[in-house]
Formats: structure tokens, C-alpha cells, sequence
């Protein structure tokens, strides 16, 4: 069969992602992977999941294993209550709708709302794979600018009213890729936009409990709550996976009650629903009080892994690599400013041992080619001296290739 | 926020199934089910699933909590390549892709095959969550008929060529919900036809191995295996839910290599992977050789139901409800020969305290009024005993309130 006498339009249409592209690389143990977005396997709690996935197979079997509500487990989503409640967030079990992974959440609202050239707004940068599940419902897309204080929202009062715009997509704290948290004065201003306009926000918050320096940021959600008739307007979703594990695959969804249906009966035809079993190892384990210590843990660690990475990227490249503001989550993001090229970069990156995602794939449109995302949480700290090293040698050697050139 | 403000058109289109709002009416438990298409709960191996899963926890904790492939894990493929050979599937780990159930499998192949408005070939009755899996992704339908033998391929021989028919959707064996196998010699029909018109087959398999009595038919996947170039255009899905627990939701498809490559990108896009957890748990589950003995004890109890029931209904109904030949599987299909239209002896149904499926819910087109779908697996032989006089019950009392009106 041909590739090209079959696939939809909208399938084909679905650009591979360069970091999928890179995972072959990163399977040689020589490789120090700066690229990918994976939690540190090391600071698992696999001992409290076993116990919690010990409790829920003999105090639930049937609910383990059994088909569900597609809305998701019950024991789940009254735990998940409790969670966002301590986020500051008043959620009721029937707003939440469970997911696989806040992956699936993008692709249902994207599904939910989105005709073929409906128009979403985007930070630029944004999330990848955010770009592709809104692609995917076929989405075009409006971009606001990112600063050190997230997405640049003043821009979306310079648009014209548009009823294609449906939706507003943001990474509001800690974003991937950009690392920065949007400023209160900012979430405010885009609920008001939002609720005027009658377009739906998506609070992406993977990432909020990883806190290493400054104060919480009240989210969107909970600025919507305090604002008549906003809160119709706002969606957050959340997830396990940078919290407990992301071969859970366990996120949610928070939503209004006309979309809590509208995404209900579309998840239904899309996977009926997710892994009970996952959904009730996740209950026991929100359940069990190890959260907290853990994120304590996972908060501590990987603090000081960004600590250490800003000190060393400082130390390596100086002036010539400019780094945005953030005070946790999972990535820096960095803009060369002596004309290095990161993609051009990553070719002599990975000859060093070295691998990092370029910027470019993080924009819907206008790529900047200057641009760099960094993880910092899965090497060791030992590791990322290794690979900052090992950048910095690619640079020196790129930079004198690209001298001897001109 | 008005439902009607927003929602996509897809979205807004999508049925609420029928099943879905019977579900309240299944929560109290002196309403006998004959509704649902559950697994018997009591004959789940909760000890061997317990092992498992603190196997696979020891053994490969890392693989049960971090981000996995897209694909699968290789655990799990490399255990579904065994599970498949003894079904006479020669497949390869390449071949998998793992989803989230076999509702997954569906919606994966229908966003990569169709374009609005495309057309898929489904039998009368069909599944149900089929249709709604394959109107999200804009299809419309072309129906051929179902007899004891299964759908009729025939009627695809008098269609027209027509481009826009892309995709062939089959319940093989047992279907869900008509009960029938299709037979050997229609289903090399259906694959001569397909190759002729480079039309793509998914072969929906969750029910094959439950058989209750008869000979196994060889699945289209094998036929096309043996058919130069017919291999192309088929691809097999299947999953845990019927032979281990629906809960795990671990599904898989297996397709020709340019669809692998298209549905991978696509499930990225969806949900990045199904759990890992679930996966290694179905993994080592397979692994340890429990399931041949397990699907044994479901078979011979499942057998026993099912002619438990269709004797009942015999005796209950006589020549007033035609029933379809089945050799296995979870449903029996019926047909009112006396005028009893199945939507309004649901509402006697439930006074009397059973429910069921009116046949209507699984039709692309032109439904019929007199069917019923009634599900034998998840009630025990005494339930069905009583299931099956409450319904003989209300459609006395619904026959004589139809004569009394006329």
C-alpha cells in the first residue's frame, strides 16, 4: 500500500515531532538528553504506589477492573477535589472530567470546539504537542508574544473581534517551553478578554507544584471564580504525571457544565474512557498522604538542578545566550544572541554527546531560530554539568566552523 | 455559558448513546441488566492480575511509571505477537500499535482515514460506539445487511466503484450486536473486494475467543495474509477488556506498515500513549501463563448463559421472536415477529424491573424497530431467569395494552 493513496487530510497534515525524531538518540546511555521532558525516574516513589496500587486491587477489585464512567472513577475525581483545593481551586467531582494524560484534555476541547479554520491563540513559544492535537481539529492560529512574565495577553486587546476565535491556550505557570509564569495583573486582563469576547480559556498547569523560588500565582481558574459570569469561560486542566507518574496517565479536565457534557460524550466515542486500574492506583496513592513529602522531594531536587543549569549556562556562554525568567517546572529556555542557529547547533550537539530540543518547533508561526529549551529534571546533577560542558564545546566548535565559513 | 454559544458542529453532531443513558437505571441492583455489554465481574482473575501487577512493579518499575513509546511498550507488543500467533495472526511487534481500549483503535483508524464526508461500509446492525467513533470523524455510511452467516459482502459487489468509500468496518465474530460469525467464504469475498477497490478493512475482533460451541473461522487478517497484495488493506483490532478486565483499557491494532507510521502520529497528537502501567500489567499477565486456563473458565461459563438464555427465550417467546444464530460471544439478537416495537417495551421493561437495548441504536440507516439486543454475560444464570420473565412480563402487558388501543 502507498503511503500517499491513503491518510485524511488532517492526518497527513500532522507534522512528526523533532522530539519523537530525537528519541532514537537518546537510547545510547553515552548521550546526556537535555531534550526530552521526563520527570527523574530516580525520585519515583515506587514503594507508595505499590502499597497504593496493593490497597486498591483488594479494596476495589471490581472497580479496578472493571468498565467505568466515562467522566472518570468516582474514588478519583473526589480525590482530585481535594488536590485542586489545595491549589486554591473550588472544583466540584462533577467538573472534572479524568483524561488520559492532560494530553487527551487538549485533544477533547480542541475536538469540542474547533471547526476546520477555527482560530486559536498561542504563545509564542507554546507547547508542542499542543500544537498538534489543536492542528490535528484543524486550528489556525493567532500568537501573543512571551516575556518574563508569560504570555504577553495586552496583545489580544490590539485584535479585531473575531468569532473564529474559539479558544485561548496557556501554559500559565512554569510554561513549556519558556519557563515563565504569567503575572496575576496579565491572568486578569485575559479572563476579562475572554469573557467579553466569549472565547474559552485552556489553563495548561502540569507544572504549578513544581515551585522552586517566588510566591504562587493564583491560577485563571480561580481569578475567573471571583469575576460574575467568567467562569464560564475557563477550562484548567492538571495531571499525575509530574507529580506522581506519567505511566499513570492520569490528567484531568475542569470545565463548565455545558462542556462537561459536550466532552463527556465525545471521550466516550473517542476511548469510552481511561485505565480504570491507573484512575484507582492514583485515588489510593492522593489518598495514602505521601503526596506532599513527595512533592517536597521531587520541589527540592529539581530546584536545585535548575539552580545548578542557570549557573552553569551563565558561566559557559555569558551575554551570548540570554535566558528567560523562571522560578520552577521543568525547562529553561535560552535565545543565543550572537547568531547561532540551535538547529544548525544540534548537529554538532549530538557528535558531543549532547541533545537539546531547538526552539523553532515550539512556534505556530514565525519560528525563531535562535532559540534553545532546556530540561533540567531528569539528568543528575552530575549530568548536567556533563552536558552543559559538553554544549559549550559544540558551540566553540560550530562557532569557528561558521567564522572559517564567512 | 449557552450550550448553544459553543461546540464544535463534529462535537454537537455526536448521539449520546442510548446505553450510556440507561445507566442510571442499571445503579439499582434489583434491575436485572440484559442492557450492558459487561464482562461477569465475579469471573475476573483478580489474584492473577494482583501478581502481575506486583511482578511487573518489581521487576520493571521505571517502565511502569516514566513516559513510554507512542506504539506500546515492547513487553506488551512482544506478548501480543504470542497472543496473536495463536489465533493463527502472524504479526509483528512493528505491526502494534497499543491503544486505549479497542474504542481507541476505532477513532484512530477513522481520524486517519476519513475526510468529511468520506464513506464507510458497516453492516446493519452494527456496533454502536462504532458509529459515534466514526461520525467524529465526519463519515457517512453505505450499510449492508446482517444474516446468520453474517453481513452480507454480496451487496458490496452491486456498489458502484465510488473513491470516496474508504474504509470497511466488521465485527467478524460474535459481532457485537447481532451475535454472528461471518463465514469463511464471505470474508475472502470482502478481502478480494477490498484489494480490488483499495478500500481499508478493520477487522474488529474482541469477542473471538469466547466460543461457546462450533469451529474457529479464520480471521480476514489471516485470509489476507495469504492473499499476494491483500495484506495491504487490512488491519485486526483487539483487546484485553473481554479475556482479562475492560478496566486495564489495553487494546491494540495491528496494521500495514504506511498506517502504523500515520496512527502513531496521530495517537501522539490524542493522549502521547496509553498507560504504561496497564501495560505492563496486561504484559506480564500474558507472561504468566494463566490466561489459557482463565479464558476456559470464561468460555464454558459464558457458554452456559448464553443457552441458558436463548432456551428461556424460546420457551418465553416461542415464534414471536426470532433470534440469530450465534456460537459465542457476549449477545444474543432478536427480532419481534408480532409487531412489538422494542423502544416502547422499554419502558414496560423497566417497570418491571430488566433492561435491554432496543435493536434501533445500532443502525447507520433505516432502523429497525422491532429488534432487541439482550447481553448474557454479566448476570448470573439466575438473574437471566428472572431478566427473561420480566421481560416476558412486560410484553404481555404491553401486547394487551397495544390491542386495547387498537
Amino acid at each position: 500500500m502507498k503511503a500517499a493513496l491513503i491518510g485524511s487530510r488532517r492526518a497527513l497534515a500532522v507534522r512528526s515531532s523533532d522530539v519523537r525524531s530525537l528519541l532514537r538518540y537518546a537510547k545510547d546511555p553515552a548521550m546526556v538528553s537535555l531534550a526530552g521532558g521526563l520527570p527523574s525516574p530516580e525520585l519515583f516513589d515506587i514503594e507508595g504506589i505499590a502499597q497504593a496500587t496493593e490497597h486498591a486491587l483488594k479494596q476495589s477489585p471490581v472497580e479496578c477492573l472493571q468498565y467505568g464512567m466515562t467522566e472518570g472513577q468516582a474514588a478519583l475525581r473526589h480525590a482530585l477535589v481535594g488536590l485542586l483545593e489545595k491549589r486554591g481551586i473550588h472544583a466540584t467531582v462533577d467538573s472534572i472530567v479524568v483524561t488520559t494524560g492532560s494530553q487527551q484534555a487538549l485533544d477533547l476541547i480542541a475536538r469540542a470546539l474547533l471547526d476546520e479554520g477555527d482560530t486559536v491563540v498561542v504563545e509564542r513559544p507554546t507547547y508542542l504537542a499542543a500544537l498538534q492535537a489543536l492542528s490535528l481539529a484543524g486550528a489556525t492560529y493567532a500568537c501573543i508574544d512571551v516575556d518574563d512574565e508569560g504570555g504577553q495577553v495586552e496583545q489580544l486587546l490590539a485584535l479585531a473581534p473575531d468569532p473564529r476565535i474559539k479558544l485561548v491556550y496557556v501554559v500559565s505557570t512554569f510554561s513549556n517551553p519558556s519557563g515563565t509564569t504569567m503575572s496575576r495583573a496579565r491572568r486578569e486582563v485575559l479572563v476579562r478578554w475572554a469573557m467579553k469576547h466569549q472565547v474559552v480559556i485552556l489553563e495548561d498547569d502540569p507544572y504549578g507544584e513544581l515551585r522552586a523560588a517566588g510566591e504562587r500565582v493564583e491560577s485563571i481558574y480561580s481569578i475567573a471564580a471571583s469575576i460574575p459570569g467568567a467562569s464560564d469561560w475557563v477550562c484548567y486542566t492538571s495531571t499525575l504525571s509530574k507529580i506522581i507518574a506519567p505511566g499513570l496517565r492520569v490528567g484531568w479536565l475542569v470545565m463548565p457544565p455545558a462542556l462537561v457534557e459536550l466532552v463527556a460524550r465525545i471521550k466516550q466515542a473517542m476511548d469510552l474512557h481511561s485505565s480504570s486500574f491507573a484512575q484507582q492506583v492514583g485515588a489510593a496513592y492522593l489518598e495514602s498522604g505521601r503526596l506532599p513529602g513527595h512533592i517536597e522531594r521531587v520541589r527540592t531536587e529539581y530546584g536545585k538542578r535548575q539552580v545548578t543549569m542557570r549557573g552553569l549556562l551563565e558561566e559557559a556562554f555569558g551575554s551570548k545566550l540570554k535566558l528567560r525568567h523562571s522560578e520552577g517546572g521543568m525547562f529553561l529556555w535560552g535565545e543565543f544572541t550572537d547568531g547561532t542557529n540551535t538547529r544548525d547547533l544540534l548537529q554538532h550537539a549530538l557528535e558531543q554527546g549532547v541533545m537539546f530540543v531547538p526552539g523553532d518547533v515550539f512556534y505556530a508561526a514565525d519560528p525563531q531560530g535562535n532559540a534553545i529549551r532546556l530540561n533540567f529534571t531528569s539528568a543528575s546533577v552530575e549530568r548536567l554539568e556533563l552536558g552543559v560542558a559538553r554544549l559549550q564545546q559544540a558551540h566553540r566548535l560550530f562557532a569557528s566552523l561558521t567564522k572559517a565559513a564567512a
